[in-house]
């Protein structure tokens, strides 16, 4: 069962002094399961979880087999029997031969992040999850101030930016100064640090802050910024679907694809200042 | 205790028709084992495990903290104790008061991948579980080939490119013909798709196909391409430190950066053909 990796939503883009409403394209992110049932095992062994990954829904088959190979859990296309998919959850049934390895089931996988949940009760669980209460501070950016916030990042990143390949995480005052910047080859990592850092200083919550992330806003880190109390959230990649899903729920405003003349307003307009549209 | 986040490679670097050895920048990515203790809690929890996450060595102490703090186990900074550290392993003291949040413990995170090991042992772990073997091709590839492998991939990326937020991960011929390009918001997902259709094809090992990968090229990419027997890996992005040093271990050509004009190379220069230096 494959279903579309992409879905649309109206959002808001400025280039320059424009201003618009479009119907943009998103990636679909989206948590899959993957279990595997083994029949004729003794023990049988029946829908045992292997992993949930944060996915783009498409190829689910191929995903669910590729992991099973890449982790050594299989070795051949024989070892598979057959595929049963219903939604978010795939089960990969497998013959019981010798190709199959079990001792790999129970090693540990590394964990990227956050709840094992899925979807919209993912979100629900979230919600019961963060503690910190709202303490809502009304305010409004002016769109000239946050086109400028990138080149202030990238100065300040100067020494990391040789290797290329670290992910930063900025925090700002609403007037726009840089208070702290965090990098990692990870960007959940990053956003931990920088919301570590806080933590220790006793500046939670981050309510009347706005934060930068140099890649793409995945769920994950809208979720650990709403844990920290964040509102205001600018990507210079783009966000996925289940990203703005969340900023929504939590009305907080989500900007991506963020540069010194252009950005996309996903949602929370309302405390962008400035917004004259054409 | 915080380590450099940078480490130096001489690597060689081609652009246009220059060819030059030089020294260059890493991010760093290694492991770390983030623990928590509350010696006063009973019955005491002692060293238990709550994540392995690869990060790059830096700000530690504040990782693990906003780590502890996103996924809701603590929500003050008077929760902490002490922290203790050596190496790769952290360990977060806690306070046993009522701003701890022992149910969350025992959630399931979810998971990015593979292996839940560590560095250098981690790498050994992994030529274990690596079944396959190498069946090693030998073949050379013209650097100019490999300068037009990112247009032909971004071609056939033309539908998905549309959200800006998916990688790709393509599998080419060794005569640079486009076989196969799978796309997801998780690079890891997206490889795992490349190579979950390949083994249902029989197509495996893929000692003698190039990889092309859109993004970053990490840890966890080069054991995946490792496992499907993959030689030789391009990524678009930088590589991590972990990721050359596995490739060196697999003897795989990892070449970054790497645009119509322009690639690194990593390691594993061998297999590329008409490298005159300067």
């Amino acid at each position: 069962m494959d279903t579309k990796p992409i879905t649309t939503r109206k959002i808001i883009k400025i280039n320059k002094s424009k201003v618009n409403q479009v119907s943009d394209f998103l990636a679909i992110e989206d948590p899959l399961e993957i279990s595997i049932s083994i029949p004729s095992a003794l023990p049988a062994i029946l829908n045992k979880n292997i992993s949930i990954t944060m996915r783009t829904p498409n190829n689910d088959a191929n995903l669910a087999i590729g992991f099973l190979f890449t982790e050594g859990i299989i070795s051949t296309a024989t070892a598979v029997e057959k595929i049963k998919q219903s939604e978010n959850k795939i089960t990969i049934f497998l013959e019981n031969d010798n190709n199959i390895d079990l001792s790999t089931l129970d090693r540990n996988f590394y964990t990227s992040s956050s709840c094992g949940v899925c979807g919209k009760a993912s979100i629900d669980s979230i919600k019961t999850v963060c503690k910190i209460d709202a303490k809502k501070v009304e305010f409004k950016i002016d769109s000239s101030l946050i086109k400028g916030l990138p080149d202030k990042l990238r100065k300040e990143q100067e020494v990391f930016e040789s290797t290329g390949g670290l992910h930063a995480a900025a925090l700002f005052s609403l007037e726009g100064s840089l208070l702290i910047l965090k990098e990692d080859v990870g960007r959940h990592n990053a956003l931990d640090k920088l919301i570590g850092h806080s933590l220790m200083q006793n500046a939670m919550p981050l309510s009347n802050h706005l934060l930068l992330l140099s890649g793409r806003a995945s769920f994950e880190l809208i979720q650990k910024a709403a844990m920290a109390g964040i509102q205001f959230i600018m990507a210079v990649g783009a966000p996925s679907s289940l990203a703005v899903e969340l900023a929504v729920e939590f009305d907080i405003t989500l900007i991506g694809f963020l540069t010194k003349d252009k950005f996309n307003i996903y949602c929370g307009e309302k405390r962008i200042e400035n917004l004259n549209f054409e």
